[in-house]
């Protein structure tokens, strides 16, 4: 089997490697339909995140089982099925409060941009669809395993709710994911924050009523004329950086709620803004295994369409311009088939 | 009249000062009953928080209207009243939202440690008591000012619900009248974080069921092992510093609550563990007016006696001793009686 091996900053290649076989009876074999590449795969890309050795890479998945471990109830072969990125045994009281990203046993996905995946803790982990999907379904099915299920966590750990004033932070895959997200809780108004026009143009075909393309300061102001010197009831921060972070924070109005999904690399806040703008902050990885049956159920009967986020589509074998394309921002996600 | 005037560190006085006046038609004169020094006092007081010029101190207050403004409308001399120490209007959108300490027309009170005291926006600011209330009841009454309600705001932020487990870091009055808080909020463990012995006994007498004497690391591990390594539901932080934060957010459980309510003076928080510990934080200057109505019921009806936080009681004119205990810890809270 060949599978995505990243060796250092820029150097993506997709190599021979063992095939994954079960190693504990709680495993599970899954056949992948389709992967994709996140944007946390381009931090240790660009060399921001070091890594020690060659690493394999990929964690958004779904596709067949075709093997279980002996101790596997809930899956079976020849079913279609959807991970977390986190792995989980769904059966801690960490999991059973809804936080399977906070599990007794967490683990975190790696190695899913190859043919072939060991799935840890199967049971905890993956949920299958109601049937085999049909083709056209498998982006969006796939989103749900990290990028989807991401940005609906921003939006619920920022509180939307029905009538809900809206702002968005991060015009990558999950900042449009998230208006998705905030158009699906009933939020009346999302207003984007995008200086791209393509990205403002996907913003708004999943549902945000408003783009502000200032930044830092300024957008602070332009958020702020736009609700009357309040600021927004649930903001949603999918960057992960101090300035990001900063500006969602002043655009929030008091006792509003930020839900932040942008991983912090080393960020330290600045806490006095924060204590006196009485905001709510809540985030973290994304409970993923939480909204799996919502959200693929969602998918099933069309009312959402997360798929659209794939803006490049690439065999597998092609996945070293996968990354290129990303980190270039010609795409925004890349999909990618074994 | 005579009044607390901060000089500089660790000098208080009390002085000839002009008496307040109506100034704005929406001024009230109250009549100070009894009033008292804050943990934020110590501040300035240790030179901590810098003051430009002597500055006039005291934001914790109850007593007699004397006199109102011609636009006031739901307080009138002779009844005994309430305030919070924010100033609000309580008309704006953020105070119908519940949030009075981020009024659009916010002030901060002051001078409250004094005789007569100047209430701006008195109708947004103050709640009348039933009736004139017997003198066993003062001391509980101001501390809703303050105090109580920011201990309560720590433990509503906190998410304490019926049946929570419950961590306090911190033992100050705020810390001991947030245990208070919680027991009401129908918490079933309350375990208190003290190394002092009077405190911890102050503590179990508000209501906490255990009492971990370690701090920083080993405080958390002490309450991992009291939770099953879980973490607990809500935890208030009532001191402020980046340690104390750190405590909070490391013994709180994956999903759960932090309602921290100490000033963070120039604070910075480390992120990666708030974000990957998935814990909920909300916190500021208490939207005490919010509470008022209530919390003057529950003393009123003599359901709670946070008065007895105060151990130590001077006339008004020997403020700076009430300062100097308090600095020296030989008192937690002090009370003044003009």
């Amino acid at each position: 089997m060949r599978g995505t091996v990243l060796y250092g900053p820029g150097d993506v290649r997709f190599e021979d490697r063992e095939a994954p076989r079960i190693e504990k009876p709680t495993d599970a074999i899954i056949r992948i339909a389709v992967t994709c590449v996140c944007g946390s795969d381009l931090w240790p890309y660009r060399g921001i995140q070091k890594i020690a050795q060659p690493t394999p890479m990929g964690h958004e998945y779904c596709g067949i089982v075709e093997e279980v471990g002996s101790a596997v109830k809930t899956v079976k072969p020849g079913q279609f099925v959807i991970g977390s990125f986190c792995i989980s045994d769904n059966t801690c009281p960490n999991c059973r409060n809804g936080y399977q990203s906070g599990c007794q046993n967490l683990e975190f996905m790696s190695r899913a941009q190859a043919p072939y995946l060991r799935v840890p803790s199967a049971d905890g982990t993956l949920v299958p669809t109601p049937d085999i999907p049909s083709d056209d379904l498998l982006p969006s099915l796939l989103t749900i395993s990290d990028v989807l299920g991401t940005g609906w966590f921003a939006a619920d750990a920022a509180n939307v709710k029905l009538g809900s004033t809206v702002a968005v932070v991060g015009d990558g895959a999950v900042g449009l994911l998230g208006v998705l997200s905030a158009k699906q809780m009933g939020a009346a108004r999302i207003i984007a924050m995008s200086r791209h026009e393509r990205r403002q143009q996907f913003a708004r075909e999943f549902g945000a009523t408003e783009i502000v393309t200032e930044r830092g300061d300024e957008g602070v102001t332009r958020i702020m004329d736009l609700t009357n010197g309040i600021g927004a009831d649930s903001v949603l921060e999918c960057v992960g950086s101090e300035e990001s972070m900063m500006q969602a924070i002043l655009s929030t109005r008091p006792g509003g709620s930020i839900g932040y999904v942008g991983v912090p690399h080393g960020m330290k806040l600045d806490m006095p803004p924060v204590f006196f703008h009485l905001v709510r902050l809540h985030g973290g990885p994304a409970p993923v295994r939480r909204y799996l049956p919502d959200l693929i159920k969602l998918v099933w009967e069309r009312k959402i369409n997360p798929g659209k986020v794939f803006d490049l589509t690439l065999p597998l074998d092609e996945v070293a311009e996968g990354y290129r394309a990303m980190d270039e921002r010609r795409a925004i996600k890349t999909l990618l088939r074994p």
